[in-house]
């Protein structure tokens, strides 16, 4: 397989696909719509899923596992939920397999009376099981989270971006009182801005859903939105006020400290292995990957350059006195002693995207230094050994810093404000976010999807309507509302 | 719900299920055969996964993740791997529900061409992938795990034990010859037997099973097998040689380096959420679990003890000077503030299993001391206040060496030689292992199988059949195999 990969200025689909395959970061399963995650993505993955695991614990928050199948009868108990995405979902009817002229069928005995659902998002079986646990407002708050694999059956599949299973962790809290409730959803999306900002160097803009883009049997919704180097939205994490909708559905009644029986407030929460299709498309460049140091399966590359066994023995030597205080000092590093070309590797570990390459070559030795290039901007400087820990450090930190700025700038860069509808019918079809205001209407929203295919992403935070009138109908703006594109 | 429980000695089985659902450690899902793991069960399980997740990644091995689901076909392909335990499988056969009358039903328009199973391991579809990875003996070898969830369609449900949906790891390695296939068989039973015994306290026998208890599929299976409470083995771990089987079913070749075409040769390895089940039943006693300090979620649970809020205010100044060395010392530890009296809250924390309690009163601040009350053997030591940390970690060091030898100490004694066959029935009926010969012939298997219920655990790798006869058929042992009735 060739290392060439698309150019991702005029293709940046292909250059996509092809990085995430030829860096190793995951490939198709056999099942339509499923994907493989392969080792160097996974790892990717477990970084990501340590530091928001660390987050929540530290917040009071503990892991639990809920079963993966779910009794049809369920889906139907909150009617908005089932009417939203939950209807795209593989379905078991069956249990059994046998062999019938020396092929597998499946047993027609073994029919299930009634069909069982693979979760697309566990509320339902998890407030069922709610039901049980909570009497008291002493069985309250209950903050529980769960890492595991969830099925919405998906036939256009983008590996990470939109597969019909993918993995991601789903928080489900339940609170004695609305503002409780609305308190942690908007602590979670806060430790979902520092992720996606302080961890995978992706500004975001955070801020409510509107009603028609939130989610089913949500009360309210908020997210995190990120943009991508084509200039279209991502959306990257979400945090649910679900207010009593599950508590309802599902009976679930407390009593309060007045002795008086109440249902229970709820929120759910999640982000999934989409953060590293975001990753993948908010820092890669034209010759691959360019992975944020904290989250790097490895940090730096160490590539050994020698044209005889003596001199790789030399080198071998002192590369072993380097890796010594890299392993004291924590950073992940790898030597590359396969048999390829230094050239070549150089082109391999640029496309894997790993922050810092070190070459160490004998005049290296001899001058007791190692050469350090920088992959995000590749900036190349001679070492003194002595010194290489902690400039290596240093770099790390430099290079996270740089490619969360950079991204902020190109996102900035790219956030427009708009005099008339025309120019905002414009500028989306360049691509950007549109900050502007709306009249607060679904009518509003639906007709610019329709002309633009661009939707509200959020109602930022830092919304300022005031003065402003809708892009769309003149009238007086009810929001300050970004616009974009979406993925 | 009261926190009595089953006596264990008279109907362990009760107690089991009890214990279970009364210390929080799993609850029944809604479909049957599915399982909840509630929080303190599924750190228990986190506690053990990363022990072993460190084992694997430093004898050079890195997580993947493969999908959930898997063509039908595929299973077709090994016809032994099918034939066995495969078959009793979820089938998806649908991937849409709608709205019909109110009601939620399948759409049958989304009928599926060919059915998808739910994996029950993962064997066939990661050697489907394998075989698109792996071309020359460069690629080799191949060392993934993967933590994932299976289904295995039960009936008979019985927590962590067996359930329908279980959580396990399950390691696939790929080689270039038998050898290195063999080693790496040997190498990963030997990390389970680390991980059983040093970390779970719980003795295990090593061994091979016979072709007719071996997985489907394999060439070899190697075991760890231990023996519960009750005295009956439980499978706890098992490692298989998968030969060439998989990698002719998928027709994986790879160029060895004699430049010539060879099947790849495989492995596979796992252990799962039953290992919970296993300490649960390794440990428990009358008053419920008791849990090894290295795995335990908390280790030191601090009970406070007052009558006014002046007491309560002292007591809770001097636990707080303590509780930031135990937070130095990576001591995991609780103080119950709840409002229950501290008799209630020892039962409670008991029945948990946490190894130890440390109680605190006016009297112990006053004498500048706290009590710590052993849960594995009852011992109480008053202990000064500066010696706390260094004596609390010495102690769980002491209790997770006392569990393992108490258990060991039970299954030796329980593990018995027999001089007839009738001895050999009359034995079993009452529990326990027994060391005997067998003349290696399947029917001697099945005889004893059908009139005792017990069922050869493993060919014990410190086997010494010479000069033994076979305790069925009386001919000369091929063998010195360990039987036991098992979970």
């Amino acid at each position: 397989m060739s290392n060439k990969i698309a150019d991702i200025d005029s293709d940046i689909s292909s250059w996509y696909t092809e990085v995430v395959k030829k860096a190793g970061l995951a490939d198709y399963g056999p099942v339509k719509g499923t994907m493989v995650i392969k080792p160097y993505g996974f790892q990717l993955w477990e970084n990501i899923k340590e530091v928001f695991d660390g987050m929540i614990k530290k917040t009071g928050h503990t892991n639990a596992y809920f079963p993966l199948l779910i009794p049809k009868s369920y889906l139907s108990k909150e009617a908005e939920h089932v009417d939203g995405f939950a209807k795209e979902c593989a379905v078991v009817t069956h249990t059994r397999l046998k062999s019938e002229n020396n092929e597998i069928v499946v047993d027609p005995d073994s029919r299930l009376e009634e069909e069982v659902i693979i979760r697309p998002t566990s509320e339902t079986v998890i407030w069922s099981m709610y039901k049980k646990w909570i009497q008291s407002y002493r069985d309250l708050p209950i903050l529980i989270n769960q890492w595991a694999n969830v099925v919405r059956w998906e036939m256009r599949t983008r590996l990470f971006l939109r597969t019909s299973e993918f993995l991601w962790q789903e928080g489900h809290t339940a609170h004695k009182n609305k503002e409780d409730a609305q308190k942690e959803t908007l602590d979670i999306l806060e430790l979902y801005r520092r992720l996606a900002e302080d961890y995978l160097a992706i500004p975001v803009f955070t801020g409510l859903k509107t009603e028609s883009e939130k989610f089913a049997g949500a009360d309210k919704t908020y997210c995190i939105e990120a943009m991508m180097l084509d200039k279209r939205a991502l959306q990257a994490g979400t945090s649910h006020n679900l207010g009593q909708n599950f508590a309802k559905a599902f009976d679930v009644k407390f009593q309060n400290e007045e002795n008086k029986e109440e249902f229970v407030w709820a929120t759910s929460w999640g982000v999934s292995t989409r953060l590293v299709g975001a990753v993948i498309l908010a820092h890669g460049d034209k010759k691959g990957l360019r992975l944020p140091p904290k989250i790097a399966p490895v940090q730096v590359i160490i590539v050994p350059i020698y044209r005889d066994d003596k001199q790789k023995n030399i080198v071998s030597d002192y590369i072993k006195t380097i890796i010594n205080h890299f392993e004291d000092s924590g950073i992940r590093y790898l030597v590359d002693w396969s048999d390829s070309s230094p050239g070549y590797k150089f082109n391999e570990w640029e496309l894997k995207g790993v922050p810092i390459r070190m070459e160490i070559g004998p005049r290296d030795v001899e001058s007791n230094k190692a050469v350090l290039a920088r992959r995000d901007n590749g900036e190349k400087r001679s070492i003194e050994k002595d010194e290489l820990c902690v400039i290596t450090k240093r770099i790390l930190k430099e290079i996270q810093k740089d490619l969360f700025e950079n991204a902020k700038l190109f996102r900035d860069s790219n956030t427009h404000t708009v005099g008339s509808y025309d120019e905002f019918k414009q500028i989306i079809d360049s691509g950007g976010f549109i900050r502007c205001g709306w009249d607060g209407t679904e009518e509003t929203e639906i007709k610019i999807k329709e002309q633009t295919k661009a939707t509200i992403r959020c109602i930022p935070f830092d919304e300022n309507p005031k003065d402003l009138n809708c892009v769309y109908s003149d009238n007086p703006a009810k929001h300050e509302v970004i616009y974009a594109k979406a993925y």
